[in-house]
């Protein structure tokens, strides 16, 4: 009987913030994004959404910006003050405590916005509804976001093994069947590393999210999707990730959190098929993904993944509601 | 940004269960001591207090109880009711859900109480005085409790390659200073695994809780502590494990979270100190260890150790306080 996974205000634990600064891909990315652009950056007004440490603040205040505002709400923001005022940087960053759709700006418009947003499905706790909520309020015409594109990418998996020791293991628990709780678990989208071995058909990107212009609505869609088997195997899962690029950089940068890029906290998102299914080179996997936040509760996500086998073993046709929560 | 490690019941999540089960040091020493120990249990009336999936009460089942009764205010025990059921239990094991304080029990006395109630360095988040009102409350004159003994352990360590990448790194996080997060990291306890190798003193018990006398006030303690040094080296940090024991068994079930054995869920607590000591074969650690509910947020551990080091090399005298939170 133990856990650390309760925090009223969880983002105020430094454990949190250091995975993530700890993630280089992330932290790296974003640095080079701005420390690698000074011409962006170069007295421009900076807002940075969900501050958190105040890192990317004293990364834009670095490259020569202006002025830099971060909100953040957590109490976090009151180490990122006082982190601010060690490095020197107090003159060009001012930190908020907040809600970024309450509280008052010392600008009407900002030129930048920099935000590291994005939770796990890129969409599941994520914060893009304040980023967007900041940019309608605030930013100028013309003005730039960091990171200003993120995509999202289905494939599927062989992953027996681990099926087996996830979902198999509720089947007999020291002798007892645990059924209730495995329906949860296969309900449930798993999120952890995906070896990029197990990947077995070839990745399509379902969505396309351009934080320039994305409204609230297109983060609740459903769409197509179609992938192509790529050798003969079983499929045991739908795998889900995100990659995010800075476009509006001298030199793009960008950075994936799939199977077949380095390491990031975000992992991928595994999506449990209720049976596995027999595929071989050439099959076609086609479907539809629907995601949309829970209707009671609205920090969960629903994500349906309604999906047919066209293929030479075998037709199989399924509908899965999953939640992440 | 992105965190799992926020749910206001923590434990209606299976994922935390699955972690508990799995951890086969912990369930497997339940098992036994109640599976091989059916002289105790037959036709016994038990009270499982926390009883989340059900697992101990349906092994005091298995053990002949001639009724369980388990107990728990989380929401997985409405999963636990249809697993009771699923392993065709029901009719001798009832589940009833609230606080423990507040149920009504369908008995007067209970034979036996079963509570797997440890949290992190044994006291963290525990359920121990949940236990005692119900052992208070409820149980029998010469009744039993499952288990019976925890003994708290401490130990030094050299650890200064992972102190460099836990502290050190606030030093310099991508060219900032954050050294108000150091000092936050410092005065935090950290779960995790310590290897054996790194031990470098006789490990001292300095506190045992005899669960069938103990009472809550005895669970706010200080007490000394004398450690000697087993080996020329530096000391970094103190870290303190339990060991549990059921001794009403035939024969006694032991198990041990320590770094000498198995590993747990529980991993060992590590408590690093501000500078690192140079120890030598022979030298002595003593000091008090205090322990206490932080009084404006019961839920959190105030843990004071103070500690002089009567060495050959140098004398050091500390006093740190830490907060587990």
């Amino acid at each position: 009987m133990t856990s650390k996974d309760y925090y009223f205000d969880s983002y105020a634990h430094f454990g949190i913030h250091e995975e993530m600064l700890k993630d280089e891909v992330r932290t790296v990315s974003y640095r080079d994004s701005i420390i690698k652009n000074k011409h962006l950056f170069k007295d421009k007004i900076v807002l940075d959404v969900g501050c958190g440490t105040g890192i990317l603040s004293m990364f834009a205040a670095k490259a020569g910006a202006k002025h830099v505002i971060g909100v953040d709400m957590s109490n976090i923001i009151d180490k990122a003050k006082l982190i601010v005022a060690e490095n020197g940087l107090s003159d060009k960053v001012t930190l908020l405590k907040g809600k970024m759709e309450e509280i008052v700006l010392p600008y009407d418009h900002v030129d930048i916005i920099i935000s590291e947003w994005m939770g796990y499905f890129l969409l599941y706790e994520s914060m893009l509804d304040t980023v967007l909520v900041a940019r309608d309020k605030y930013l100028s015409p013309g003005g730039m976001i960091f990171p200003d594109t993120a995509t999202m990418v289905i494939s599927t998996i062989e992953d027996g093994d681990y099926r087996e020791e996830k979902l198999g293991f509720w089947d007999n628990v020291y002798g007892f069947s645990m059924s209730c709780i495995k329906e949860a678990a296969l309900k449930e989208p798993l999120v952890d590393t995906v070896e990029s071995r197990f990947v077995n058909s070839t990745p399509m990107v379902f969505k396309t999210i351009d934080i320039l212009t994305v409204k609230k609505e297109d983060l609740t869609f459903q769409v197509p999707f179609e992938i192509e088997v790529s050798r003969d195997d079983y499929v045991h899962a739908f795998i889900s990730w995100f990659d995010i690029e800075f476009r509006a950089c001298h030199k793009p940068v960008r950075f994936s959190t799939g199977p077949f890029a380095k390491y990031t906290h975000w992992k991928q998102t595994v999506f449990y098929t209720p049976d596995s299914m027999t595929v071989c080179k050439g099959d076609k996997i086609s479907g539809e993904i629907t995601c949309a936040p829970n209707k009671e509760n609205p920090r969960d996500l629903d994500i349906i993944i309604s999906y047919e086998l066209d293929g030479k073993e075998a037709k199989a046709k399924d509908s899965l509601e999953y939640r992440m929560c």
